[in-house]
């Protein structure tokens, strides 16, 4: 189990913490990032940005380039959809994450993201994570559909291995044959990594269970088994949204979340 | 997915709460069951049972025949360990619930325990399920290493339809591709099982994780989800344990889990 | 890997060859057992004997006690069709397999089978393992949904302990997370324990693709892989069949299959 | 099920057949793909290549660019890798296969490859698939790990969407529970994939089943499912091989099988 090293306990005792403007991911703090699936217009993000933010989210989520199953469906509106993810956090200051796909974009990515975010689907994209090894962000890794706790963190090894330290792993559900949910989320999986690695862990609720009246149980309980935040879908329009709108929030079923997670102290 | 009556939320509204002695189960209660896996010996039992009582354990657990996976492992005391056990629970005023595999021993356990375990293994094993449904005492039906939730509340069905209705369910782990734990506890079967059925839920992190080191991290992480309680292999000297010692926590590591549900009020 | 001891290839170096009136099971010969999920009716399994039998088949299915997710699905027609199978099988000269589910029915099973079914659901039911173990009869094991190969081992173990060695394994899928088929057929673990084992191993095509048009391609794998036999739904009306019908073939496109598996020499 | 559209059945009646030199890919033919994990050194490649062509090997594999869990393992010898796998493959005639796993190195892998191959981690780099996708070369996608039928069909809609159509799709095996076995092979997803789709099909036994003892046998029961080829590891000494080794078959244990498959006509 122990073949990576920079990752690991043993090598660097103290939790890793990241700092992020005035938000600290890792350690004693509870991160959330929220926001839509996909950046889908610039009304949408200038108008969700601020409600997100006076309800105590920290990092404003949206997809620009989406990885998507078929290539007939809605691929992201790519250097306009960061623009415009760009300035809704900057009118409101938080920080932005969105997904990067393709190493030639890290640049274009890198001038726009406060965090670049790897997909589950290129967890080992080994060039990906080489190429943001070496980007002067903090990047999110997300655990594949079907890596084992072992390969994600060697998949972390990479990144640190290229001299960038800022790693915050995402556990987002596994796949198994349990069809009512998306996935599964490994709760255990977040405990384990903490004791395995330093490095800050969150977990996604949204794409994990693929189910609304699911998130705010599955949210709760990876915060009650150590998460260091979470990630969460929220759409002002689920049912109009053009990906993800089953199991995306409205803001304002997210704001009760939020307050039961402060009231309860779980995290 | 509604091929299910008696057990589901439309059926019946509110949560059924089965009274047991002094403790509920299901409701607002968090009930907590604790044991050896397999019975040892008399003065274990004897030893252990004041113990947990004294922790707040509500139910001693312990298991007189046992569904090894070799016919050459230690299978269990017999009807030895059911009076054992019962005498155990009876010196310090505590129900005890064991497991039971033969439909032809269910009026012998039953004149010792209190509550019947049906193991994961006998999920799908109808037969017993009728059994038990027959039986005047309340049931705590596991879910399968690889059922839905859909088969789980079947299985259910299965006794309710008979005419038991006392049925806790509980969430054991299910098998998927990680090696890393001896199976993937999922907390989202918890919170769904809840919105779907009446019946109270409960966890064990013990053969979810089969590592003591996870069992309080997800302890937290089920109740936090939504469960009803919580099933905990405890042994006083867990590395000569007869089964599962590996995942077997000691009264004192147990205590120290039971203090922190209280005091954070995950439940 | 080897905590199994009757059923390993070290303590038998020779296949197990199973005589069973004319037929062989294992060795050179393959096997091929065909018939409804369910005995229907007399009618039926009269008609369909010997239609069965002049295309080659060797063993007739039909089960009369049926494992069934929900209570509420028909149960199988209980002594009665024991009764019906045993007459058909008898009418034309062939031996019967039916699955047994209730340790307390196999002095009674047993009167009418040739082969006792133990099915997936019940692979750890030591009780019934056990029980066909003192039984004089062949047992075929099904293995679990999601039973590993050395588990699957250790419940023929169980059977062999008992004294019966007449035990041929039965490889039907097991669950994984594709939605596609019904199970996934695990055709490497047909060859895995035919190395592992001196046990004659058939495979279950219709459990384990659960659609028609797989189960021709997925039988001569099966049997490229070294299975020692095949066994496969039919009914004459699939369409109208009360369990099963949608990878129940029709006999004469049962008839194709076998036709071409004798022409290939596949076998 | 049917959102794809180009590589469907219902587009295109016929078996796509792909020509490569001398050989077809498709059709009635049955392609062998066979050399080591990784290029190792000239003068194994320059050794194995007439060898592997005199046993009626159709395409030399070997990887110069290596997806590795580690970051730490050996990685490929790069470009360097490309020219002695061209040079060995010219030596005798061959057309070679090699892995592309950076979409930066399109052109690089191009000039070198006879067939381009996306490995199953990279099943769902979409930057990736649309890079091939514009290639004049022949392409081997292999299954994800934890792809379904649908999601694997669908990354190869991608490919067929920019232009290319030449593309072969490739079963390598799905994660499963099962630890006997590196993977599952699910040859009901190779006769599933030949109903679906008009695109040939092969089997990958050696990553399947990551055993050598399970090659042969894996490999017929691909062919008897309808597979129109096999890949499969070979190394001139496997226990010294810089990775694979304990899948890598020598290459008189390759002759073999490819004397038993063209003796019993299983293809």
């Amino acid at each position: 189990m122990h073949s990576f090293q920079l990752v690991s306990r043993e090598h660097k005792k103290d939790d890793t913490i990241i700092q992020l403007g005035t938000c600290n991911i890792g350690g004693r703090s509870t991160l959330i990032m929220a926001g839509p699936c996909a950046v889908e217009n610039q009304e949408m993000m200038l108008e969700l940005a601020p409600v997100l933010r006076n309800m105590g989210v920290n990092v404003l989520r949206g997809g620009a380039f989406k990885p998507r199953t078929s290539p007939y469906s809605f691929q992201g509106l790519g250097e306009d959809g960061l623009k415009i993810l760009s300035d809704a956090g900057r009118s409101v200051g938080m920080p932005v994450i969105t997904e990067l796909m393709d190493a030639r974009h890290c640049d274009l990515v890198s001038q726009y993201a406060d965090i670049i975010q790897i997909g589950s689907r290129n967890m080992q994209n080994f060039t990906l994570l080489r190429e943001v090894g070496q980007v002067n962000k903090p990047v999110l890794l997300k655990r594949g559909l079907s890596a084992t706790i072992e390969e994600w963190l060697q998949a972390a090894e990479y990144i640190l291995a290229e001299g960038n330290h800022r790693v915050i792993l995402c556990e987002r559900g596994i796949r198994t044959f349990e069809p009512f949910t998306r996935n599964t989320l490994d709760v255990a999986a977040v405990a384990a990594v903490k004791n395995l690695s330093h490095l800050p862990v969150i977990a996604d609720p949204s794409h994990a269970t693929g189910r609304k009246e699911l998130i705010a149980p599955t949210s709760y309980a990876a915060l009650a088994a150590g998460a260091d935040g979470l990630m969460i879908e929220v759409h002002p329009d689920p049912a109009n949204a053009l990906s993800d709108g089953k199991q995306s929030l409205m803001p304002e079923e997210l704001a009760v979340i939020l307050k039961n997670i402060r009231k309860a102290k779980i995290a």
